[in-house]
Parts: structure tokens; sequence; C-alpha cells
């Protein structure tokens, strides 16, 4: 069974709103086997939302539609099908239900407008929408269309979601039967050129079926194994194969398999260690916090945070000498130190990082030009001073870029400091 | 002229990676008086890649393709082109001595898989590459494609937009004879149906030309006003008689008019007030600090962040006293209230905002469940103690967009506190 998305709504054409939809649905199916073979992003018009199904239902079994299904007048899906398939809409009696109940809570009425919410086309299995009013529904499409599917879902992500997981995806998962393993082996610190000269024999020699795909990001390279088959342990264990060589060769430079993230891997590596962290920022304004805050359970590990934005705010929250601003400036190496020695003593932590830069688009000179960090983790060492050292960096961004690679460069550092192998 | 994209890679079809080049392309052309038509991704696969461009030729007079252009076996798009154009491929003296320059800066030799970066179509014109290596190229079609446009970029999004805006928009901005202007209405605190209520004798007065779009997101909805024509004086002034009729309906609801976001209205209302602000958050983890510090010259008015995640955080950098904590529980208004003012003092700021509350997973109950959030903003009066007011919110989504939903919030807050009208 191959499936193919299509996106509706002229946001995505104008570049209004990115697609994390396509994402999205594309990875959900990919997980019970299906493979997505096209991503259309069309417009809100009618015509052309039914010239894209049309050729999308010719090439693929089943086609998923994000979008348009709104109760305003720039939502035309549910018309845009009709004309399609030359069918009416009928009441969803279970989908009426749900809208009735969902004012309710409310204290609300149902509308007029609100009620079409929960018409669908002829026939069509109606998808229970548990977060949002529109009814999704699946179609299937007859003889003209071969019998494919049809599958109309809302816009906005968290309704899709909801409707992928509860609805869409049991109900798809019975057709499947070719298996997919995807493997995402995440690195940092090494070119995607190099990389490629490390396992250049490994990807020759990749087994039928079986894929590498590099993907470069801010701070390394992701590559992606991936293999499809008829039998799923056959599938998984020529992945794992393949995988598993990958590790062998390049280990040192990888930092998590599969969905893992980076802040994922710290956390696991500072709950194992028993070490506790706080963070000192001064250019990254609390995004690493952010970030490694967005690890469920990081309350056990991750203490406190302190965005010093302001000299008067490092040398108040963190005891940095005003001296050793006046001499080396806010961003340097020495005060990176001292925020990060000062953030270990506030705080209490076992371990800390700092960051300090120049994010931009103004403040930079040529000794420190704009996309400058200076990074420090200090260390408690039990009966010691903790130790401290320093890293200054240049990254080439805007100011957001700039925010995240040094925010990256912060991760990283503690990555190095925690894992277990040494470069 | 019409324009279609093209984005070429695996990653996209597995949902491994969001498109957020084809947001970026279109944006960019729209500027230029170019509407992208249609949006498709498409696996790495050679023939997948041809049939794909050979469709949008046949559709679209330029065609942009993203991806495929890297130096490993899994970049196919040259390979694509050349069999679908019966082309070969020639060395591009301009890149090939950019590429040579470039690596001299790294102190390294340039080797023959990096010397192929530097080839291109036969005939096309390269486009030189600022950001990496890959050249880029523009090729005119010949008849077979009734001589249109195709654009190849990296997939690379910093390479990609270096490359659109020294080169493509530019060439492409002669032949545009039709102008669009977008205009973006955000809102807050307003439902999609509401707002369709007050405006709708607008919506169905547009003038021709002119379409009006509902963007929902997760605080609020958003409208794009959209106006095409052929000459760019009228189509700005159709597209401002209407945004200045919604604003006039809807004023107090719309926090900003065009690219602007809620984090640099906020910063615009702290300058022009010259009040300077602080944050302190637990279960935000410092996003909302993050988020103020994404605008450009923000150390002007934000002083300080705490992410006070633990208790002891919050009672030994704000002073939160213990007994509150312990009466009323970390997310509480009580405590909220008591950080906010904390904050105030502790920073010297004119005006705090803080977080406690429950992104989840785990940790919620019946009377506080995942995705409680109390927030509270604390306001120096001169002279007098300072104010504070909290409010308790309840959001529905996971951990990451919870804390989103929470930041989102914390700074309608700060809008409602700062905002020259009241509701």
């Amino acid at each position: 069974m191959r499936a193919e998305i299509v996106s509706v709504g002229d946001e995505l054409l104008k570049g209004e709103r990115v697609n994390t939809n396509a994402a999205s649905i594309a990875k959900a199916l990919s997980g019970i086997g299906i493979p997505v073979h096209r991503v259309v992003d069309c417009s809100d018009v009618e015509g052309e939302i039914a010239a894209a199904l049309s050729e999308a239902l010719e090439r693929s079994e089943v086609v998923l539609v994000t979008g348009g299904l709104g109760p305003t007048k720039d939502d035309r899906t549910r018309q845009a099908v009709q004309e399609l398939l030359h069918k009416g809409l009928e009441r969803s009696e279970e989908a009426h239900r749900a809208l009735v109940e969902r004012m309710k809570q409310y204290g609300r009425e149902i509308s007029a407008s609100l009620a079409e919410q929960a018409m669908v086309i002829e026939g069509a299995l109606a998808i229970p929408n548990t977060r949002g009013t529109a009814a999704g529904m699946i179609i299937r499409c007859g003889e003209r269309y071969h019998d494919h599917y049809l599958v109309l879902m809302p816009g906005v992500p968290s309704e899709m979601k909801a409707m992928m997981e509860l609805t869409v995806l049991p109900y798809f998962a019975q057709f499947s039967s070719t298996f997919i393993r995807h493997t995402s082996i995440k690195t940092l610190g090494i070119g995607e050129s190099t990389l490629e000269e490390m396992i250049v024999d490994i990807e020759e020699a990749l087994p039928e079926g079986t894929t590498l795909a590099y993907l470069p990001h801010a701070a390394g390279v992701n590559l992606m194994v991936s293999t499809i088959g008829h039998e799923r342990e056959g599938v998984d264990t020529l992945n794992r194969r393949v995988v598993d060589a990958i590790m062998e060769r390049s280990g040192r430079f990888i930092y998590a398999i599969g969905e893992k993230n980076l802040e994922e891997t710290i956390g696991t590596l500072l709950t194992s260690a028993g070490l506790r962290v706080a963070v000192a920022e001064s250019c990254t304004g609390g995004l690493v916090a952010s970030r490694l805050t967005d690890v469920a359970g990081s309350s056990a590990y991750f203490l406190q945070g302190f965005v010093v934005y302001s000299n008067q705010a490092k040398e108040s929250a963190l005891g940095v000498p005003k001296e050793l601003i006046d001499e080396f400036g806010a961003v340097s190496e020495e005060v990176a130190c001292a925020m990060a020695i000062g953030c270990l003593q506030k705080s209490g932590a076992d371990l800390a990082v700092s960051t300090t830069g120049i994010a931009g688009p103004s403040g930079g000179s040529d000794a420190k030009p704009v996309g400058t960090v200076c990074l420090a983790i200090a260390q408690k060492v039990a009966g010691e001073e903790p130790t401290v050292h320093s890293r200054r960096l240049i990254m080439q961004g805007d100011r957001q870029l700039n925010k995240l690679r040094f925010s990256e460069a912060a991760l990283r550092e503690l990555w190095y400091a925690l894992r277990p192998e040494t470069l």
C-alpha cells in the first residue's frame, strides 16, 4: 500500500505557514509500514484541490488530506471532494452528538455554521475530532479511482494528530503487508564528507532493501538507515546489522540512536551518574535551560537557570566580579568561567554550563564579531576547588540561528563532559 | 509567471524532517509577485525526481528545486536533471574557484568528491554558494519544456536562503508582471467563529483579487489578507483598505500587523514606555526568557531571568517563603505572585512575569491536572508597594506543547499589561 499526502491551504503556498502536518503523518504511516511517496501542497481553490486529489488517487492507494475542513469561507476541501466523487453530504450522528456535548461543556448552544462541521461525504466513515469541531472522514472512492482511499483531516496539528492516532492508524494498519524500519544515527563534531569516508565500505555493501541517507544539521550530521521488507523480524535484523556496523566504526561521534535528542542523551547521562546541573546564560537568553527542561523528568537533575542578560545581573546573581567584566569584556572566556563557577556555587549543582556571546545583529566588533560565543563548564570536585574549562567559537547566522547554535554548542560541551568515552 | 517548488529528500517523506525550505521560498517569491501554485516533496530516487520535475515543468514557468545536490551517494538531483533534459555536466569555473578559496580558509586541499560540487548542467547559470560547497543552477529547459526555468538549490536552509536572496530573486524579479501583497493580522483571545461573525460583512464585500484566510494557532487566530493585481500601488491600496476595515472592527484583539510577532510587539511597547522586564520561570524552564530575547535589541529592556525549577531555587533565588510553598504547593497562584514580586525586587525591573505549572507527562493530580499553569504579573508603582495579579489556566497538550502554550500565556499577560487599550 502506497500513501500520498495532500496539504490544502494558501498559507502553505504563500509561505505563511510551514507544513509540519506532512512530516507528522509521514512518520506515523512509516511506523505501520506504509511508505509515503509524495507530498503535495495545494491552494484553497476547489479546482486545484480536486486536481491534486485526482492525480494523487491515480498514483496511490491511500491519499491523506489535511486542511480546508473548518467553518470559514476559505475552507473548500469538502466541496472539492463532493465535486470529484459526485457525492452529497450527510450528517454524521456521532460527530453531531460529540459537537453538542463539546459545546455544552462551554455552556453554549450549537450554531448553524458549527453544525456543518458534523457533515461528511455520503457513505464516509466519520473520524471523531477529540480536539476540535470539524469531523474527519475515511472515504472509499469507488471504481473511478480504483477503490482507493481518501482520508480527510483538519489542518490544526493537534486535531489531526489525535485523529491519526485514534482512528486512521488502527484503520490502515490492517492493510499493511510491508514493514519499514528507520533508524536515526545522530552525530556531532564530524562533517558529512569525513563521515562518509569513514563508513564508505558499509555504504557500498548495504543489503538489498536498505538505504542510507545523510542529513546534515546545524551542529553535525545525522544518518538515517532505512530497511523495507515483508517480514518484520528480518527487516529489524538487517537494519540493526547496518546500524551496529556504523556504530562500531564511528561510535565516538554518535550521541544518540533513534528518536533520542541531545537533551535526552544528556538527561540519561546525568541521571545514571547521579549528577545535577544548572545553567548560566547570557546570549542564549534561557534557551539552554528551556531545551534541558523539554525532557520529561528533567526536574530530577535540572536545578536552576540564571538568565543574566545585563552586566548588573551577572554580578548580582552569579557574583561575577565587576573588574573581570571591565578588563576582559562580558563576552570573554574569563567571564564565562566566572559565570559557570558562580552558577555552580549559587545553585549547589554538580555541573554547570555558561554562555556569553553576541547573537547579533548588532553589538559585534573586529575582535569579537557577531556570532562569537564563549562557553564554560564547571564541575564540582569532592574536597577541592571546582574545575572549569572554557571554549570560544564563532558561528555564522542571524540572531535566532546564532542563539540556536550557541545553545547546541553548550549542550555539546555538556555531552563531552558527561559521555563515557573520550575522543 | 507561475512558480512551483519541488523538495527532494527521503527524509521529508519519512517525516524525519519538516520542509521549511518550501515556506521560505514561497514567501520570498511572493514578495516579488510570483505566486507559488504547488509544492511537491519527492524521494531521492532519480526516476521519482525526474517525474516530479517533468510534471511541474509542464504546469509552471519556473520550478525551484531544493535538495539532492550534496556530495554523498543519496544526492541524485543532478543526475535526474541530466536524464530529463538529456544534458551533460560541465565545470563552473566560478564555483570551482569559490570552492578552492573556501577550502584554503580551512587550510585544506580540494578533494575529488568535493570538486564535483562545482559541476553544473551544461549551459546552466551557476549560482554561487556563499554558505557551503554545492553550486546551485538556473537552467533554461528548452522547447520540450516550453523554455521554462529550472532552479536547483541545496537543501541546507542557510545555503538555499543565501542563494535566493543574492541570485534567484534578482534574476526572476525582472519577469514578474503581477504584484501580490499579503498582510498578516495577528489576534489573541478570540475564536475563529466569533472573529468571522465580527467581520462577516467585510469578508462578503472583498474587492476583486483580494482573499481573506483564517489561520488558527495555539493561542488565537491570524488573518491573512492577500491582494493580487498588475499595478503595485493599486494592489497596496486595496489591501490596506481591507486591513484597515478589519482593524477598525476588531482592533482590540489584534496584537500585530505584518511580520511582527508577540515578542516584538511586547518589545516595542516596553521600549516606548521606557520599562524594563524580568521573568521568573518554573514550568516554562527558560522559554519565556528565550522568546523575549529572540528580539534584536532586547538587551535594552530585558534585564534578567530566573529559571527556578526546584523549590530550593524558588526560595534562594527569589525569596519565595518555604511556608507558602508548603501551604499552597509550588503550583499555585500564591507562589506565582511571590515569584513575580521576588523577581521584580531581585532584578530591579519595572515589570515581572512568573510561571509555575505542570507541563507533564507526570506530576499532575485531580486538583492540579497536567496542563495547569499559574501566571503572575508584578508591576513597580512609584513610592508604593508593587502591584501583582495572577491567573490560573489549564492547557491540553503534551509536555512541549504545554510549555509553548504556557509561554504564550505569559507573553499574552505581558501584552495585556502593556497595551494601550483595554478590553
